[in-house]
């Protein structure tokens, strides 16, 4: 089976239009921690995902999953003592404003509830996003996604522009005022809702702002819009479907950040690519919403989601793999940040701990932010065997986030190949 | 660990209010083919759970599942043959307007697709659903959910009452008229939609009304109503999430209830407990969805779903189960059938292959529809070892839906424990 063969397979099976990453996609046929091979045995290190967080085909995954699939998978109206624990775990991974976990399949469908539990807690229906986020495909939630122009929000949903550094809502600001710059949006959404009678539920935050670029965000941003959040009746809703599960060197990217979120939603990483996500809050937050809506999920709070849910956190601990975040991905960022004066295309180097946005910019003045070239940087470092991809608000963001057991050689070997790259694109 | 420390545990790790079947909650450790055992041993057949449909620790699908993951199990955005295989399988056991796929996880995924595809199709956003059903649990598809009083539906969706023999619309009508009644129904909702310039998308129906309890439908009555929303410039969705993959003892409830759909919906046996749905269309639909949304779904689409869906649908054809439904099933409803003189509780026995219900009334002239009666007919059958559940418009129900590969044998065991149910209850 050829390559092409294949896609022209998939455009007819899937529809043309399921996208696929770069010029030649990857045909794909192993894994191995942070290797994929593809169907030619070519060895790729895998610099993109987050959902194999301890590593593609993980064994301690792999010998979880089959026993529990061998053993009891069912629905959740029995009792079964796997999933009690295991919500009993991640509950206990956060503060204790933190008691009562509600699981689900997808980061999609633990945002639903997320925002369903604010609007119900509040009795509002009006939420507060960023304007570069995605938060998840449903119609509810796809509403958030990429709002851009936030003169366009309206109904329930209203975008601010996300805290950022490197385009300053106010140029030459200090970053107190910078930070009460966006706080001042903030609280314009906010009262824009309470004027229209639709009334402030809460703020979703991706707690870095993967989606938006990673950006550097002004000191003390996120401590005091939660303040300014809970002054005005709503909650703050933390989505740690990227910045959780270790990505950033702790627990949480909330921890990085500064703010205690009312309600956390994770996903991506919590199976190892079993179907997994969570909605975490008070007790009092969870009661209320199971009250009004009886919710339930036939996939979710299954033994097997418990079981390799527990594997997964078990690997994370005894591997101390937050501690190999935080050493490796410092060495990297450092690295990367020294290249920011070596290459004229590079404006910026971001990020938490194996979480880095590499921004490319044209060389004008301006520094506009080049989303073809970072396209090319990305295509080139996949031909040479390093998969990464492009993300940000302007799509410019060279975006580096392997699983949590990424070693510091693959970063080694990873910053020959985009030294080379760059010499080839920038000279 | 004892049940009720447990369920304490529980009530805090969940939020108390999460869903548990049986006046005393059962609970449970294993499962094998048709057989679930609970803490302290004891066996129960299982006649509920038709996500594990080829059997509970079925042990092609554990070798199938600990094999991919093993292996590899990544998101869509790379090629891999597996998935791509797997979506011809399942767009071939169609007829030819189905040509091409979009996985989720979860019904409501993909009841969100289905939905939005047809809106985008036909530019137009009324949905009809029928009065007592449930398509899924996000904030667009929950408002589908058992609107019951018909003159509540508003906005974007639109209820009509669901066909039915027991309870007709109109009494004393000829199956035909009746037919007719529903069909007007229908016609009025449509006219409605366009008249107060909401449009027409399409009708989504559960292809044998399953939550409505499995009504005997007035003959012919979806091949007109097909046949109406098609002229009305709508399409039709078929959920088959219930009503599909050989649960009728075809492959498809709509072959039973004959009409062919636009779009069709699966999901829970698709995986024997791994979350895997699916959204079925011409590849037209399909692509004119993609188009427009980009949609991307982090967990499907992978090579796990791939190989545990394939592993899945092997066993349905190497065991013919589809015979073995139609089989049993046949044998379990006619000896239900039977036992509707005798039992005075009993007015109605309904349903396809192996998805029975078993209607429960009082003994008053009008034979009001006694839920109180029927939740205790499954505690008094779960405490002889018999596992099933309430259902229908009315929750009056006794609903029997065991994994497929449920054996005349366990039918037989089960008719004894049902008849000593309803002597100590009917006398």
């Amino acid at each position: 089976m050829s390559s092409e063969t294949l896609a022209a397979r998939r455009d007819r099976a899937f529809g043309a239009g399921a996208p696929l990453f770069y010029n030649t996609p990857l045909h794909i046929v192993r894994g191995e921690g942070v290797e994929l091979f593809d169907v030619d045995g070519r060895r790729y290190v895998d610099m993109y995902n987050n959902v194999p967080c301890v590593g593609h085909a993980n064994p301690h995954v792999v010998e979880a999953m089959a026993r529990q699939q061998g053993t009891l998978n069912v629905h959740s109206r029995y009792l079964h003592e796997g999933i009690v624990a295991f919500a009993e775990r991640l509950a206990a991974l956060h503060g204790p404003q933190i008691e009562s976990v509600i699981f689900s399949c997808s980061g999609t469908e633990a945002n639903e509830v997320a925002l369903r539990m604010a609007r119900l807690a509040t009795g509002k229906s009006g939420i507060v996003c960023t304007n570069a986020t995605y938060h998840g495909n449903s119609a509810a939630i796809g509403k958030l996604t990429r709002i851009g122009d936030i003169s366009n929000a309206k109904g329930d949903v209203r975008a601010i522009p996300f805290p950022e550094k490197l385009r300053p809502l106010v140029p030459g600001a200090s970053e107190a005022d910078l930070a009460e710059a966006y706080l001042a949006r903030l609280r314009g959404a906010i009262r824009g809702l309470e004027e229209d009678g639709t009334g402030f539920a809460g703020l979703i935050v991706c707690s870095i702002f993967a989606n938006e670029g990673l950006p550097d965000v002004p000191h003390g941003f996120m401590a005091r819009a939660a303040e300014i959040v809970h002054a005005a009746g709503g909650l703050v809703i933390a989505d740690e479907v990227q910045a959780g599960y270790c990505r950033t060197g702790r627990w949480w990217g909330y921890d990085v950040l500064g703010f205690t979120p009312d309600i956390v939603v994770t996903g991506k990483p919590m199976g190892n690519g079993l179907p997994l996500a969570a909605t975490a809050a008070s007790r009092k937050l969870v009661e209320g919403f199971r009250a009004t809506t009886r919710y339930f999920n036939t996939f979710a709070s299954s033994p097997l989601q418990a079981a390799v849910g527990m594997a997964v956190v078990d690997v994370i601990e005894r591997e101390g793999l937050a501690a190999n975040v935080a050493t490796v991905g410092a060495f990297l960022k450092s690295a990367l940040a020294e290249r920011k004066g070596r290459f004229v295309s590079i404006a910026d180097v971001r990020g938490h701990g194996l979480f880095i946005g590499v921004e490319i910019v044209k060389t004008d003045a301006a520094r506009t932010p080049d989303a073809d070239r970072a396209v090319e940087i990305i295509n080139r470092l996949k031909d040479k065997g390093f998969l990464t991809s492009n993300a940000g608000a302007y799509r410019n963001v060279v975006k580096i986030r392997p699983p949590l057991v990424f070693a510091k050689s693959h970063a080694e070997e990873f910053l020959v190949a985009f030294d080379a790259t760059m010499v080839e694109l920038d000279g």
